[in-house]
């Protein structure tokens, strides 16, 4: 291999030959990198700003450390791309996100190089303790690595991991990324914090520096710094420590240029020689190489097919139900001083844009901490306010201890506005919305609505604000209002639409609609099916029950988690009532692999087609027997 | 009121007059209190020693602040009984977590002093600032105080607290009861951290020391001093930079003396004078005042009634659930090298201590973090080892998401040693066991054992542990094994008494042993009911929903939430059988409040005498009908 010229990416056998190649080829392979990130992302969504930021980092870690025997952890994931395309996946690269293709999160089962899932924020320094005390345990002497974005910082899961970490005396590097920008701005103390240490000349060379001036002084020059490093006294702690990463057990290093290989390189060989744990501070800039996404990359930072087309993608459409909601929520503050918006580090994604925009006082962005925000929420309530927290169904999942015993059991008032509620497409496994229901319906002084229109959502919220007290949790889908069917006369309890057939479709949410084509499909071939949609799913009122008693038939399609579901609280019911007939239930029965929106819901059987067959082929069943 | 003669605290008007008292009345008042903690607790049970080590604290709070305006928050709550002597409760104390007396925790709805619940740790900061926040909205000028212990400090949670609150500029204080002690004693490197500030003399003097020794110095003092201070330099940085706390952004002071009042008011005065986010570092003494206690602080943490006869009580009995589960771990991990044990600073109280003497290398308390302890158990398990994560059902509510998202869907294999599951008797609804089968049953790759006594619990940790993938989780109950039945012919699946009634009696856990006494009373009544004992709970197996499906009346018996609870799940899959008879389900439907376990178990139906009742009852309802 000539060290003078460029090597093109699929030449290459990676990520070994990686170490063969000159700094400025490098330099050329990551240019390259750069075009497939912005090619393949621009065709199948993603996240492009925060791959585009860690492209010399990844090409750095895999030139100094040989995965998959030394481990290496991406926190989030949503910045590994460009590890994936070092390890084995460019050739598949083009099929990111799609279904049967590569996950856009690190995934162990799709590659020995992803040691550790990722999805979820603020994990890895645990994940890779864990890992990495279970090698060291078993003898051997690999690294690991975790790498983690200082959005992930304002997590305090990052904090368990640092303290467990810190104090031990393995094998294990974090890698601060830190560009200053989570998904919306950074916030909170830290983030200022960070800024001034980024802003700081190089650590190490500071400490030498200083002990340099105190060489040059005349008198005291020398015995103090004498003193300094001999004595225990304060003033020693004072001028030797620098960082808090220092107090939690760490040698810290940086701030490093993040899209300099040769530096990082550097200070990762430093690092990997202490063979203890060392914290590696890297700036980097999120959207690297790609001016529009450098200028704006909150914009670019989740973005869907097609978006990159004029460079300023918005981040939700106003046909969403994010944005209704968020436009709701607005007006709503407008006309009641008490409510306020809780994100964490969703502003825009959730649709709080609006609501920030108008009433900064009340807005919080409590950074990526879900538990902070639910306890937070409970501690405005008691004072009379009524907080609303706008969350992604999954990443609630992470609050459900506060929210039981820091709200419910006070039956503090708080709304929970659980945005992608449901299956939520192409991030799979690991973001799909479908437990919420299931566990918020195991907390006493817990409401559930589950609106399945625009028009509903807002009813929904309105009830939620302002008519009941406890927890009251709205959720609905991703994307936009899908529905067709007629507006008229609409309300936040219950839907029956009666013919005295003896079968009954029931379902809740945005699968209403396609369970309406279903029921035209089954009228087609002479099945006529009466139809419930239930709105205010939890806790389920005896005024369901009466209804769905007299069925023979029930056919219950739940777009989430069957174990704990709305379907099976309604089925102990019905087992101890006077109800002869049968009910049958359709929901998801384990995790949901990434695919459109519409293909997993094919997938889980919760499509109009599937729904029809369901209906016919239980009911062929149950003539048999 | 003269201020030279002590005053006995039953003719205080509290906690008004404590303002009145010379700092020598208030010391007598503090032995008053002591001797009703240590009365009290002998009779009641409870936590002693850290509510020895905070009654100074607590009536040098009372005395600068102005409760209820000023709002006190004490974190977890285990060290609020001085509080709630001098806040209204003292005639009542001697109810202390008895069936219709005080809470051991603040309970909001005991007292308007009580500013939010607590039970659960590390979640003080966060309710702090909600409340702080909200207060201000409103225009509202009052204080607010959370007290939170160096143990509580290892839980993520607080950090998140610390970074938001950190940023503002409300009227908050942080407290820091540092008594360098949480129930097993605190590790990690923050503990660690925190001695190391503990032992040096108060900070702000230290500051104010150094400019003295610059004013002092020949030639380059003053200027030295003067370039610190208006300079933006690094220099400037270290030298004025003492504390983490300070980097999130809140005034330190301390360390202060937490058993000197003088001292202490002295420094919560300043903090109250600053109207901004003040930290407020204060050493205690566990157990201060009984000599027992101070020596060994965690024998006495939490105690039962009548464990302090001989200064000496024992944490768990060789006769617990706890204790079993601990010398049976060991064994396994005598013979087992992969086998690791987590606990989150409760060595002692799972029984792991057992476990510990043998096998340091392979023992984790890694502080009050359940969410790392989880995702660290998972880093473990891709390297091959076994870990088993020992905690409590209530507090393993903090790592649903990690439980889920971290080691589910890349189906880890971890064992949940889920101890004090189901009711817990006198520490009431914050720490009842009855979410962890229903939240646990909503994650895919899930499995659970519920062991009815001590022989089955070592059959299913040996099964958990070595012969089942993905996550399992044992779970067994507080106390003693309470079982009279016949243990010759045990198995981890089910146990079906068969003698051809078409009444079935259903359940899992301890409570069969009371189900067993229910089904002797009703046969003497006339009522003949077969019984089905569950081991494996979760998932369900087709073969009980066969046996099930051909009975005329189920009772089904949880000691659990209904809401998601097993029977639930039976009950969805039988009305979707060819099963024509009732299940009737009696479980747990709310927040279950204090009393001693049996009296709670009779509180919710769950006694055999309840439960003979119910199943009485709905067999008269069903002729009706």
């Amino acid at each position: 291999m000539n060290a003078e010229k460029d090597v093109s990416i699929y030449d290459l056998k990676l990520p070994e030959e990686l170490k063969l190649l000159s700094f400025s080829q490098c330099e050329n392979l990551c240019t390259q990198i750069r075009n497939i990130l912005i090619e393949t992302v621009s065709k199948t969504g993603g996240h492009l700003a925060s791959n585009l930021g860690t492209v010399e980092l990844a090409v750095a870690i895999h030139r100094v450390f040989d995965s998959p025997r030394d481990k290496i952890i991406w926190d989030v994931g949503h910045q590994a791309y460009a590890h994936k395309i070092l390890t084995g996946r460019l050739e598949r690269f083009a099929t990111l996100r799609q279904e049967n293709g590569i996950s856009g999160f690190p995934r162990p089962d799709e590659s020995e190089h992803d040691a550790f899932i990722s999805g979820h924020s603020s994990n890895s320094i645990s994940a890779a303790f864990g890992i990495a005390r279970g090698m060291k345990l078993q003898g051997k002497n690999n690294h690991t690595i975790a790498v983690i974005g200082d959005g992930a910082f304002t997590g305090g899961m990052a904090y368990e991991g640092l303290n467990n970490a810190g104090k031990s005396d393995d094998n294990i590097i974090i890698i601060l990324n830190h560009n200053d920008m989570s998904i919306s701005k950074n916030v909170g103390a830290l983030a200022k914090y960070l800024s001034e240490i980024r802003a700081k000349p190089g650590y190490l060379d500071t400490k030498y520096a200083i002990e340099n001036i105190l060489d040059k002084t005349p008198l005291i020059g020398k015995p103090l710094k004498k003193a300094i490093k001999t004595s225990k006294s304060v003033l020693k702690g004072m001028l030797y420590h620098s960082t808090m990463f220092e107090d939690f057990g760490f040698v810290y290093l940086g701030p490093v240029d993040g899209h300099n290989i040769a530096e990082i390189e550097k200070t990762l060989i430093t690092a990997k020689r202490l063979k203890r744990p060392v914290f590696v501070h890297v700036n980097t800039v999120k959207g690297k190489g790609f001016e529009p996404a450098e200028k704006n990359p909150g914009a670019f930072h989740g973005i869907s097919k097609n978006d990159m087309t004029d460079g300023n993608p918005e981040i939700i459409s106003d046909d969403s139900f994010s944005a209704v909601f968020g436009h709701e929520l607005n007006r709503l503050a407008g006309q009641d001083g008490r409510i306020c918006a809780i994100t964490a580090a969703m502003k825009y994604a959730t649709g709080l844009n609006y609501f920030y925009a108008e009433h900064k006082d009340r807005f919080f962005d409590v950074g990526i901490a879900e538990q902070h925000a639910v306890t937070f929420a409970a501690g405005l309530s008691k004072t009379g306010m009524i907080p609303v927290f706008a969350v992604y169904s999954s990443f609630l999942q992470r609050s459900y201890d506060q929210v039981l015993h820091d709200a419910a059991i006070d039956n503090s008032h708080i709304v929970l506005a659980i945005d992608r509620a449901g299956i939520v497409g192409e991030d799979g496994e690991t973001h799909q919305g479908i437990f919420d229901a299931a566990f918020l319906s195991t907390i006493p002084n817990v409401t559930l609505f589950s609106p399945s229109c625009y028009e509903e959502l807002k009813m929904c919220l309105n009830e939620a604000v302002f008519d009941l007290p406890g927890i009251v949790g709205v959720r609905y889908p991703k994307g936009n209002d899908l529905s067709e069917f007629d507006k008229s006369n609409l309300n936040t309890f219950y839907t029956h639409e009666n013919s005295k057939s003896d079968i009954l479709l029931v379902t809740y949410g945005r699968i209403y609609n396609e369970l309406l084509k279903a029921q035209k499909f089954l009228s087609d071939e002479g099945i006529f099916c009466d139809m419930l949609k239930m709105v205010k799913i939890f806790p389920v009122e005896e005024e369901i029950i009466e209804i769905l008693k007299n069925y023979k038939n029930i056919f219950f399609f739940e777009e989430g988690i069957r174990a704990g579901g709305i379907a099976e609280h309604i089925a102990s019911r019905l087992v101890d009532a006077d109800f002869s007939g049968r009910m049958h239930i359709s929901a998801i029965n384990g995790f949901v692999k990434q695919a459109s929106v519409s293909s997993a819901l094919d997938n889980v059987g919760l499509s109009a087609s599937k729904m029809t067959s369901f209906v016919i082929r239980e009911l062929k069943n149950g003539e048999k027997t």
